[in-house]
C-alpha cells in the first residue's frame, strides 16, 4: 500500500465554548468530516476532561482523524491524517462550518514520500501566496 | 487550562517489517513513550489492517499519541501532540530504540499558542543547523 499521505493540521479560535464542551456535537462534526473526505471509521474515542474540554480519536482504513477542545479558550486542535484517497481539504470545510471559529489557519504536511524524501509542509491556508503583503500571512511564513 | 501545545511528527523508513506487524510490540513501544514523556494514557485503541499494518491511538490526559504502520514498506509515522509538562522529545528516544529505523525525521510544531499567532515549525531534526551543509539537511530545509 502507499505510504504516501497528508497531514492536514488545523486550528480554531473563537469557536463557542459551548459547542467544544459538547462530546456528542463534536462526534457528529468528526463523523460528517469524514464523511466528506471518504474515508471509512473504523473506530471512535471520545473523552471528556473535567471540569471541560474533550478528545476525540477516529481510527479510520486510511489513519486518524482528531480533535482536541479548550472550551475555556474558545480553541480546538484538529488533525486529518489521510492516506490514500481520502480528502482531508473537505474535511476541513466541514468542521470550520460546524464550529464557526473567528479565526481559523491550517497547514498540510506531506509525509510517508519514500526513505529519501522528507516530510513537506506543502500548503498553508488561509494565505499560500508566495508574495503576498498580508502581515498575518507574513508572520505565519516567517515561522516557518 | 493552558492551550499552548508541542505536536512532535515522526517519520521511521527502514524498520523490521515483522516488527511493524506486531500489534503488542508497538503497543508496548508506544505505552514505554508515554511513560517516558511523562503522559497519562487514558484510552487506546490498536487496529491491525489486513493483509497488513498497524494503527495505534492512545488518548492521553495531555491530548494523543499515534502511530500508523506499513511494513511492507519498512515505514512508520508516529506522532506525539502534548499539551502541558509532556516531553515528547523523551517519547521519539524511546520509539526509536524500539523500532531502530535506519533513517528518521522528526518535526515539531507549536500549537495552541495564541489567537494572534499562528502555528510554528519549532524544530526539526535529525538536523537543525541553520547553515549545516549537509545535502539531506538542505534538502529538508527546502521543503518549508
Amino acid at each position: 500500500m502507499d505510504t504516501r499521505s497528508r497531514h492536514l493540521l488545523l486550528e480554531l479560535h473563537g469557536c463557542d465554548p459551548k459547542l467544544l464542551d459538547d462530546e456528542q456535537a463534536l462526534g457528529n462534526a468528526m463523523r460528517e468530516a469524514a464523511a466528506a473526505a471518504n474515508v471509512n471509521v473504523l473506530h471512535e474515542v471520545f473523552h471528556r476532561y473535567a471540569p471541560q474540554g474533550v478528545t476525540g480519536l477516529l481510527v479510520i482504513s486510511e489513519s486518524h482523524f482528531s480533535i482536541h477542545t479548550w472550551p475555556e479558550a474558545g480553541y480546538a486542535a484538529v488533525d486529518f491524517y489521510t492516506c490514500g484517497q481520502g480528502a482531508p481539504e473537505r474535511a476541513l470545510e466541514v468542521v470550520k462550518r460546524r464550529l464557526a471559529p473567528s479565526r481559523w489557519e491550517s497547514m498540510t504536511v506531506g509525509r510517508g514520500l519514500s526513505a529519501d524524501r522528507s516530510m513537506r509542509v506543502t500548503h498553508r491556508q488561509p494565505c499560500d501566496v508566495p508574495d503576498c503583503s498580508d502581515p498575518s500571512c507574513a508572520m505565519m511564513r516567517a515561522d516557518v
